[in-house]
């Protein structure tokens, strides 16, 4: 077996150079310090060429994703993929086979890429896997470099918390990163940092076979989580690469090639690949997306009536959710009264994830958990579920997670925690999660519908709303608008108040205070058209073009510059409508610390200043 | 001593309790457990409320900003605030004394509330000690429960590669977070991840105060960073409050705060603290904006005629600074080669700042070098230095820094390391930083003057570029565009080509494929107009009027979402012109991994479809 490995790795070796050669791209220095590592891993671990994606198959997670040539080559020595297409296509726009690797490739379980991630989305698949009871190991090969992020700390942490026995980290110790020795760089005392999270830790020599599977052994059967410390040496294979940083991310040119693959005792027609490659069309490839099928039970609205916050209709309809469906869990960051995730904690904790003040970690493996068929709310503040894991959620989304990221706490409605705190980007950051739709329920019976209605779609969500208590938001008549018989439809633009000639636009927190100042305006004889805008990515084109001819107001709790206001703008630009008068409110600078009701007075959000704004206007 | 410490804590505590019960918010059970070891730290530290500002101060950090009542009260205490002003305007809009505490409050160095980031800008500021040669100490004050996050980790490695003698953590472990008890939230071994990270520990009992001073006193003296690990008691002082994470971020209500003060043994007019509150407007408080004059000498323009990218103008502009300037430094993440910081290695090694693979530490600490007088350059690749960074950005921008993020490696420019590493926010993502300013120059001309004007303005930058070659802009006759007798002016909007019935309004690496269009399209006999739009937050409204009424398209490599043409979108519709024609073109989906030469074809960013798209204009 030994010798079979040493073969394969050999190959491997080979394939390495000659596809980054052939792109002249790629990183073939970490690639040959990783391929003894990968080879050993996909020989061992359950997970098979003819049915890759098994329920039951073993997770492994590369997060270095930079050594893509490695993995591919491993992939298609074992059959998950076609030699011949790898070589040839290997960062060629009009090939799977990317810089970095991807979800979708039949042995790639995650996207990654940007370095330190990979172990949470590990931790994920392996919380997944308990959940589960399915009895799969997940794998986590990673780098020395990238082993000083902190997410990797955090993530050490939490497969102690939940005594993650399926889980085993690899890690490619090289000691040569893009500058210089790691060591030098920023030096990691791996043994010490994994023994301080009391992990099993393992030393082998990353080239020597039987080491790395009796380790693979070990770690896959003791009681702990497990991390394989596998010294190696960059560029291995090639007398002229190895212990050379050179070749980190610089392919060989032609004579270096021709002269590393003699070395390795093999011979290959490069030409053949080359022609290959130039007959490749110049086109996107189709994407990779991974999905699955949802059937959830949504349950029965819960309509509220007394004023209240969606924090807490958002709680209740989660709790409610997971009381009904077994495949709906919640990740929570140390809030869980704040976000009201103590009301599932009440009735099936086992279904609340705790990670406590770490949320790039959190985030990163909630996507995970979301892609392995739960429905996942990660539940935050928005400040920090949206801004602080604003890099976690783009690798999310690259991945086609099903997440539905809940944020609370939006807005200057946060009140007395101050600019810290303000959470002003929940519209804006996710126009940078490509995929990611924008929810902003008015008042906590919308909030029921959508938290519900989210939970049913598959995809990524982002549902955001602040943090007081609000009154239910009525018709003409007193009567609930969100009543039982309200729908929510994506995209839709409730008409709150009909009225054409001077229109408010708005959502979330601050539609309670417009609506108020709607009805008091209409005392006076004025009357003032109302537009809620629950979705701010899908503005509703036959409602814009009828209300927003004339005077309009967007009034909202979110950054002026970026928010619904500049979105209605740009939609209103593209339909070649000008109103008559448009006025944007919004937060333009770090807002002060106080009372939020003193906050939506300064900032122009509350029902007296909108009142003056509109009186401005006529 | 250690009888009017203890005196004064008691009086501080008393403070701590009424300002929060008058205000109705506030975190006082943390202040109460931090309060004996903030007030032996005022004490010890050299630090005068007399000369808060003094350059030789001891730095006092403290990251857990929400103990603010523990903060204030300690500084009122000895005399660098009023105390009847932080009472009664503790979280008042008028008020500076915010929910988290601010940075400008003499004694207050740091505005923290965002956790874990505290540590971080401890060391930028020790750091900035040892390049001063000043012999102040810094001592962070931190929490347990933000002792989970990773940017911790990062730091903690970070201080001992720099050998931060001059770094005392304290960290307050009450054992309790929101959600419950710390050690069941996330548990984190404190003195083993210390230790695993070489740092000097102490554990001590954080309300004897024989043992704090005496802990401070070795801390301070000893040749490593070191932590005190202080056991506390939250809410400590009060029976009722103690040990009770309900109080975490509950006030008392006046019938419980009447039993703390007695138990106390002190006796409060707390109506007198909420009159005074009665009678404050509601308004914004000025906002404390420290910063110092900059005195720089900018050197002379390097001109470039070859292709070269503008990576390497900006390296060779920032070596030529800090060639000339003893305050430049420059902080890298592991790129060094890519980002050309290796230019400046070579000179000057010592302003080069290497933090590794740890992005999160690496922002935050620059963040404070820069407040501590150093023209800082942080420099990364856009997608770690804007997209993973973007809440320590946020926070930096709070805290009024003088920093310039410099960004290679932007847009799909990146090229083959494909959709992980595509950085397209670097447009939209400061916008969310209030006050930074986003520069995008065109070719290594311009870069090289935008490197030499941002250096000269106080403030926080961003500067974005791509990876590739490009040739320089030139004018209609051959001659640079950007040559020495041009002055870059933040704001002027470049018109490279004259024309106005048909412009392309584009800006960086896309700006020379533009010209490239535009200048084969002329000897076509089709003339067009185009602009360089390098500072895309402050649009020239003056040339946009004139140039932007017919046809307009807008190339951009970036997010079409929510750069340069939705902000000229903006502007256009609030100048109130409606172009005949305005076409957007941008990314507008994670795109694939690919020869970048391929992917500004595949997206409509090269000459071809550049052309391509102008004929199907006419």
């Amino acid at each position: 077996m030994i010798k079979n490995l040493e073969e394969i790795a050999r190959q491997c070796r080979a394939d390495i150079l000659t596809m980054t050669t052939v792109a002249a791209s790629g990183h073939p220095g970490g690639s040959m310090s990783s391929i003894d590592l990968l080879v050993s891993l996909y020989s061992f671990a359950n997970i098979f060429p003819n049915d890759p994606w098994n329920e039951k198959r073993d997770r492994i997670v590369v997060s270095h994703g930079h050594i893509s040539p490695a993995v591919y080559s491993t992939l298609a020595a074992y059959g998950f993929v076609n030699r011949d297409e790898v070589i040839a296509g290997f960062r060629h726009p009009s090939s799977i086979f990317e810089g970095h690797i991807t979800r979708g490739i039949p042995g790639v379980e995650w996207t990654t890429g940007n370095l330190g991630q990979g172990l949470s989305a590990g931790i994920g698949m392996a919380i997944a896997g308990k959940l589960k009871k399915e009895n799969y190991h997940v794998f986590v090969v990673m780098s020395d470099g990238e082993s000083a992020k902190g997410q990797v700390a955090e993530a050490r942490r939490t497969a102690r918390k939940f005594n993650l026995d399926n889980l085993t980290v690899i890690i490619d110790y090289n000691d040569i990163q893009i500058s210089g020795r790691a060591s030098n760089i920023m030096y990691v005392d791996l043994r010490e940092e994994y023994q301080a999270a009391d992990w099993n830790v393992i030393e082998i020599d990353g080239h020597d076979f039987e080491q790395i599977i009796s380790a693979l052994k070990i770690a896959k059967n003791d009681k702990k989580p497990t991390v394989i410390i596998a010294h190696t040496i960059i560029g291995k294979g090639v007398s002229f690469m190895e212990d050379t940083p050179k070749y980190h991310g610089k392919p060989l040119s032609l004579d270096e090639y021709e002269k590393a693959i003699s070395e390795l005792g093999l011979s290959v027609d490069i030409e053949k690949y080359i022609k290959m490659r130039e007959k490749l069309d110049i086109r996107e490839h189709k994407q990779l997306k991974l999905k699955y099928e949802i059937n959830i039970d949504t349950g029965n609205p819960k309509i509220y009536r007394e004023k209240t916050d969606n924090r807490t209709a958002l709680g209740n309809a989660i709790a409610d959710l997971a009381q009904l469906n077994n495949n709906v869990v919640a990740i929570d960051c140390d809030l869980k009264s704040s976000v009201k995730l103590d009301i599932l904690d009440k009735i099936k904790p086992e279904k609340l994830i705790e990670i406590g003040v770490q949320e790039h970690n959190a985030a990163a493996l909630a996507g995970a958990l979301s892609a392995e068929g739960f429905v996942t709310f990660f539940a935050d503040f928005g400040v920090f579920g949206i801004d602080e894991t604003f890099n976690q959620h783009r690798l999310n989304a690259i991945n086609n997670t099903n997440l539905k990221v809940v944020v609370t706490h939006c807005g200057v409605d946060v009140g007395e925690d101050g600019k810290t705190h303000h959470a002003l980007n929940y519209i804006s950051a996710p126009l940078a999660w490509f995929g990611f739709k924008v929810i902003v329920p008015a008042d906590p019976n919308q909030t029921d519908k959508v938290v519900r209605y989210v939970a049913s779609q598959y995809g990524n969500y982002v549902v955001a709303m602040g943090r007081s208590k609000v009154s239910s938001i009525t018709k003409p008549d007193g009567s609930l608008f969100f009543d039982e018989n309200y729908e929510f439809k994506y995209g839709k633009i409730d008409v709150i108040r009909d009225g054409e000639d001077i229109v408010i636009i708005t959502l979330g927190s601050v539609l309670p205070h417009a609506l108020k100042a709607v009805d008091e305006l209409a005392k006076e004889g004025i009357n003032v058209g109302l537009l809620n805008v629950s979705c701010p990515f899908d503005l509703d084109e036959e409602a814009l073009s009828r209300y927003a001819r004339n005077k309009v107001i967007v009034v909202e709790d979110h950054n002026v510059y970026n928010g619904l206001g500049t979105l209605i703008e740009s939609k209103l630009f593209n339909l070649k409508i000008l109103p008559d008068m448009f006025i944007k409110v919004g937060i333009d600078r770090f807002p002060v610390s106080g009372n939020s009701k003193y906050l939506f007075n300064i900032y122009g959000l509350d029902s007296e200043k909108i009142k003056e704004t509109i009186k401005s206007m006529i």
